[in-house]
C-alpha cells in the first residue's frame, strides 16, 4: 500500500461540491499573542463537525456497486463513525459502527442520527477490531478503517491542499503547518500536499503527551504502541499507534511532533471560545494549544492551523469553560 | 444628518486592513434545517468579537488631531465599548467607556483590556448620556454614539458590502439579508449597502421581542420606545429606541421585522455551539433564532444571515447549554 500527492488531488475533485471547503481564518489577537500571522484552518466548519468526512466520502464514493448495496462497518470513537455515517447516507451505503461506550455521548447520537446502525463495546475489555471484522464476515461490509487506508489519508489531505492553496491566494508563504496526530491519516494526507505543494513548509505534529506514538514511532523507526493504562481528555487522539502505511507517510513528510498536557488542551479551548469564538474539541485543540504554550518549534512567520474537531459534549465544554478541567 | 451607500463605501477603504474580513461560511446542515441556502456572515470573527469594531474605527480615524489627543468616550453595553477601546489603542486616542454595572464581566474586562479607562453606572437609575456628557465637558474628550452617527453607521454597513460582495463570488443571488436590530446601526449601514448593490434583496432585521422599538417606530414612522420594565437576555440589543437618522436609514431600506422570545435565543446559541460550532452571544444568535424559529418572511432561497457578536460569559454560556437558560 501506498499513497502520493496525485491520490489527495483526486480525493479533492471527488469531494468537491461535498464537502465544506472550509475557510482559512486569522485572528489578530492570536498573531499578536504567537508574534506571527496565524492561518486557521477551521475543520470544526466542516460536515459532521471534523475533517473525517473528506477521507469517508472519499472511500464510500469508490465502493463497487456490490460493496455498495452490501455496506460499511466501521470503528471509531466518534468523528470518523460520523463521517462514514453520513457519507454512507449521501451516497445510500448502510453503515454500522463499532462506538466506544464511553464516547462523548454527542457523538453517539450524531452518528445515529445520520442513520447508521451502533454497536457499542467497552474500550477496556472488547476488541474492536475483532467486532468489526466479525460483522464483515457475517454481513458482507466493508470495513472502512479511520486511518490505515490510502484513499482515507487522501481524503484527509484535501484539508492540507486547500490550507497551501487559500494561503497563496492571500499572498502567504507559510513556514509551518501544525496538525494534531491520532493514527496519522490527517497528517499524513496533510504533509503529501504540503511537501508536493510548499516542499520548504515544514509539518509539525501534535499529539496529547501520554499518547506519543507517533513521536516515539518516527524516533525508532518502526511502529510503537501506547502504554494501555494512558488517559488523556483528547478522545480522538487515543489510537495506540500509528499504521505502517501513515508511519511511512509520516517519516517522509514530518518535521517535528510537539507533545501537549490535558490542561494546556483546555487552556487552548477557552482561548478559542473567548478569543477566537470557535467551539473546539480536546484533539481539535491541540495544536492550538501547542502554539499557545510556545512548543512549536519551526515556527517562522506564518503558521498554518488545522483546528480538526469541534464536537465536545455540551457538559465538558462547560466544566473546561469553569476551569474545572 | 444623513448617510448614504458612498459612505459605506468610503468606510470600507478606511477599515481595509484593519478591521477582520470576516469570510462567509455555509453550513449543509443549516441549509437543510431550514430548506434554503444561508450564508453566515460570523462577525464574532471579527476583531473584539463584534461588528462594532468597523464602525467605531471609522469613526476615529476620522478624528483631527486636536481630537485624537483629547480622545474618546463612548456609552456601551460591551461591543461598541470594546470597539471604541481598540479602535482608539491602535490609533493611539485614549478612551473612556460608561459601562452599564451589570454588563457581562468578560465584556468590562475586554474593554479594559484594550487600555480604556472605564467608568460603570447603574442603568436603572443613572443616566448614561449625562455621564458621558459631563465628561465630555470637563475633559473635552469627544462623544462616539454606539449608533447614532453617520460615520458609526457606515462602518457597521460594511459589514453588509462584503456579504453582498461574498455571496456574488460564489455566484449566489441573495433573496433576504437578516441582521439584528439593537439601535439600528447595523442593519441600516447594512441596508444601505444591500440596496444598492442587490435591490432586490430583502433586508428584514430582528429584534428580543420586548424590544420591538424598531418595528414599532417602522410602522409608526417615528421613534417609539421600549417599556423601561423591559428585560432580555440579549444584553447588547438593549437601546430603548432608534435615533431618528437610524429610523429614516431602515424605513428606506428595511421590508421586515421579526421578534423572537429569549428562549428561541438560547436555542439558536446551542444550535450555533452544537452544528455550527460558533460561539454566539444572545444579540448575535437573533438572526439564527429567526430563522430556526420559521420567522423570517421574504426568505426564499438564499439568506444571507449576519451574526453580530460572540462575546458571552462562560458562566452564561454553560447555563445556555444545560439548557438553563
Amino acid at each position: 500500500m501506498s499513497v502520493t500527492f496525485a491520490d489527495v488531488e483526486a480525493a479533492a475533485a471527488r469531494i468537491a461540491g461535498h464537502a465544506v471547503r472550509t475557510p482559512l481564518i486569522e485572528s489578530p489577537a492570536l498573531n499578536e499573542r504567537v508574534g506571527g500571522r496565524v492561518l486557521i484552518k477551521p475543520e470544526t466548519l466542516q460536515r459532521v463537525g471534523a475533517f473525517k468526512f473528506r477521507g469517508a466520502y472519499n472511500r464510500l464514493v469508490q465502493f463497487t456497486p456490490d460493496e455498495r448495496a452490501k455496506g460499511a462497518v466501521a470503528f471509531s470513537s466518534g468523528n470518523h463513525a460520523q463521517g462514514v455515517a453520513l457519507a454512507g447516507r449521501l451516497l445510500g451505503v448502510p453503515t454500522l459502527i463499532v462506538m466506544p461506550a464511553d464516547a462523548p455521548a454527542v457523538k453517539i447520537e450524531a452518528t445515529r442520527g445520520y442513520g447508521a446502525e451502533i454497536r457499542l463495546y467497552d474500550r477496556f475489555t472488547e476488541d474492536r477490531v475483532a467486532i468489526a471484522e466479525a460483522i464483515r464476515d457475517e454481513r458482507g461490509m466493508t470495513v472502512v478503517p479511520s486511518f490505515d487506508d490510502p484513499h482515507i489519508i487522501a481524503g484527509q489531505g484535501t484539508a492540507g491542499l486547500e490550507l497551501v492553496r487559500q494561503a497563496e491566494a492571500l499572498g502567504a508563504r507559510l513556514d509551518c503547518v501544525v496538525s494534531p496526530i491520532g493514527g496519522g491519516g490527517l497528517i499524513g494526507g496533510v504533509g503529501l500536499a504540503v511537501k508536493a505543494l510548499s516542499p520548504a513548509t515544514a509539518v509539525v505534529g501534535v499529539e496529547p503527551i501520554d499518547f506519543d506514538d507517533a513521536l516515539r514511532s518516527l524516533q525508532a523507526g518502526t511502529a510503537q504502541t501506547i502504554d494501555p493504562h494512558a488517559r488523556s481528555i483528547c478522545d480522538a487522539l487515543l489510537s495506540p499507534s500509528p499504521s505502517e502505511l501513515t508511519l511511512s507517510v509520516m517519516r517522509k513528510t514530518v518535521a517535528d511532533v510537539a507533545l501537549v498536557t490535558d490542561a494546556e488542551v483546555t487552556e487552548a479551548m477557552r482561548y478559542a471560545f473567548q478569543t477566537l469564538k470557535l467551539v473546539v474539541e480536546p484533539g481539535g485543540a491541540v495544536g492550538l494549544a501547542a502554539l499557545l504554550a510556545g512548543k512549536v518549534r519551526y515556527k517562522g512567520e506564518t503558521t498554518g492551523l488545522i483546528l480538526s474537531g469541534g464536537n465536545v459534549d455540551p457538559a465538558m465544554f462547560a466544566q473546561v469553560l469553569a476551569g474545572e478541567l
